[in-house]
């Protein structure tokens, strides 16, 4: 069923080294019996952890990455001058047509710079949003753009609402899916000069299920499955949400060690506490995907573990087994002809 | 000490009505003995709830209002039509001299309508931002613009900066207030064209301590006194801030009435998280400031109960001594001849 899906993981720049990448590589081809994973990094490290997996030697290859790209470098030069580093050569095979999807926990301004420089823009698109899963108290939301384009005009977002459209449908598997644009009031007439425009274009748009603005409070509460805005109001939800819901989370920590009978109580409460910290734990929902490429590029946090790593090849198996990247270009190429 | 502070308190639109504006009045005129309020509304209402109150009545004075401003009104419509609205007479009080500071638990866009047209911003000012304290692991921190200008240039943002390092000087009492700009990253290059621009100016100002960029993420940990934002971004970090914090407390009060251990569990811990929840509770914080008018306009929470009443005055009282509005007209004036 899988056949001749191609997966790439990149093994350098995530915080925790290259095991996870392998472990997590080994598990994802054991569950996708079609599919074969090309681990790019430093040969002999990978084939050190490798030697004590189990799986169909078939499904996994190593391809050697000299250079090393780190978090501080400048990302459009390092994409530029470390042809040998895992990043550019991972990404070489995407646009080869060799592999179809390319993971990384690595920098994610050198995997937005190797997006667009190396793989580069899908016919059609404007420009490509990076794309996050949010947990909220219903099922996840996703936002775009997450900080891949600071600066953009409203056809742009028009695009980032039928592109999110298109990957909830396929990938997450809503009907339907309800887009809004992130907005600081629910009135048509609220906004900046650029999201009022998007809206205007946005309403008459039959392909999509476009039900108007939301407000940043309703986000937590699932009100929308698509949520779009620029990628610098993008960023700042998504940093605000990491860091608000660990700075509290962190409190409350504090008031449970306060005093004994806190203590005690906390053990009693610790079951029930997991199950809802765990909604919101990103790893098991997959990485970012940095949508409207010719081929697929995703992004995992920094600090991955081996079940993210899992998530993000079934992600990139559900992507490619539903045409989503052809999908999307092919709803700009009608738009085009409108 | 506190002679000649007159404070206006509009008694209309707020959540919880009239009463609970009587009654923090009462409260703030007895911590207060040198001031006056006026209570703008309902007379024959207003009367009745002050009858059942202790204080010298010298200090309190209610101001009859026929009209009411709802909040689903379009707010400059109602400004300049609803003449006899509490709103409006109160802020007609403040522009004629009658009084220093303005209080509202109305529609936030009919105060920011009523305090550009009614009250007008004071000399030198570009554009009012609306002020408000966040919350984090340490001290609150003051982020402005919440939403009062959805577009702004650059030359706006550095006033901003130099408002809030102002505020959190004279009213908060912070020595030497860090100031940041809300951006997608750390580094001075990061960012849209706005911040970028607002970044090269405020690097080379002396008069305030700017310590460069916040990421959203490090906002909720308190690493910036004062955070700078286009209404647009401000707003949205505000909102969120407000529904993912509720958010996560309702799903751990759910997770808490799981089971009966948990619920006994929630009974320990209930004394000790109620002091880390009492952190995020805005109502002992005071109201939001709409900085740069003529006078001082403060909004506080449509839900706002006798306790934010009381914080508003006494924060009007600080903002009022110190003479914070004089000094920003100050700084202003100073700086256009540079």
């Amino acid at each position: 069923m899988d056949k001749n899906i191609n997966i790439v993981i990149d093994t350098v720049g995530g915080d925790n080294g290259a095991a996870v990448c392998v472990s997590g590589a080994v598990k994802g081809v054991n569950n996708n019996p079609g599919i074969k994973v090309y681990l790019v990094g430093h040969k002999k490290e990978l084939e050190g952890f490798l030697m004590e997996q189990d799986y169909d030697k078939s499904q996994i290859e190593v391809i050697d990455a000299t250079e090393d790209i780190s978090l501080n470098e400048p990302p459009v030069k390092a994409v530029r001058e470390k042809k040998d580093s895992s990043l550019v050569k991972g990404l070489t095979l995407l646009k080869e047509g060799k592999a179809d999807a390319f993971i990384s926990a690595g920098s994610t301004g050198a995997i937005l710079a190797g997006g667009q420089f190396v793989v580069g823009r899908a016919k059609g698109v404007k420009r490509t949003p990076l794309a996050h899963l949010l947990p909220t108290s219903g099922e996840p939301s996703l936002l775009l753009d997450c900080g891949a384009n600071v600066d953009v005009k409203p056809e742009v977002l028009v695009q980032f609402a039928e592109m999110g459209s298109i990957y909830m449908k396929e990938v997450c598997g809503v009907k339907n899916p309800r887009v809004a644009i992130a907005n600081v009031g629910l009135e048509e007439e609220k906004g900046n000069a650029q999201v009022k425009a998007a809206y205007e274009v946005l309403k008459e748009k039959k392909t999509i299920n476009f039900i108007g603005n939301i407000e940043a409070r309703g986000i937590p509460y699932g009100k929308a499955d698509v949520i779009v805005a620029d990628g610098f109001v993008g960023n700042t939800i998504i940093k605000l949400y990491e860091g608000l819901s660990k700075m509290i989370l962190k409190e409350l920590k504090g008031a449970f060690l306060a005093s004994f009978s806190s203590k005690l109580g906390a053990m009693l409460i610790k079951k029930s506490m997991k199950k809802t910290l765990l909604k919101f734990d990103a790893s098991n929902k997959g990485g970012a995907p940095l949508l409207g490429l010719k081929g697929l590029v995703v992004k995992i946090h920094g600090n991955s573990k081996e079940n993210e790593v899992i998530s993000a090849i079934d992600q990139c198996v559900s992507f490619i087994k539903n045409d989503v990247s052809g999908k999307i270009i092919k709803g700009f190429e009608d738009s085009e002809e409108e």
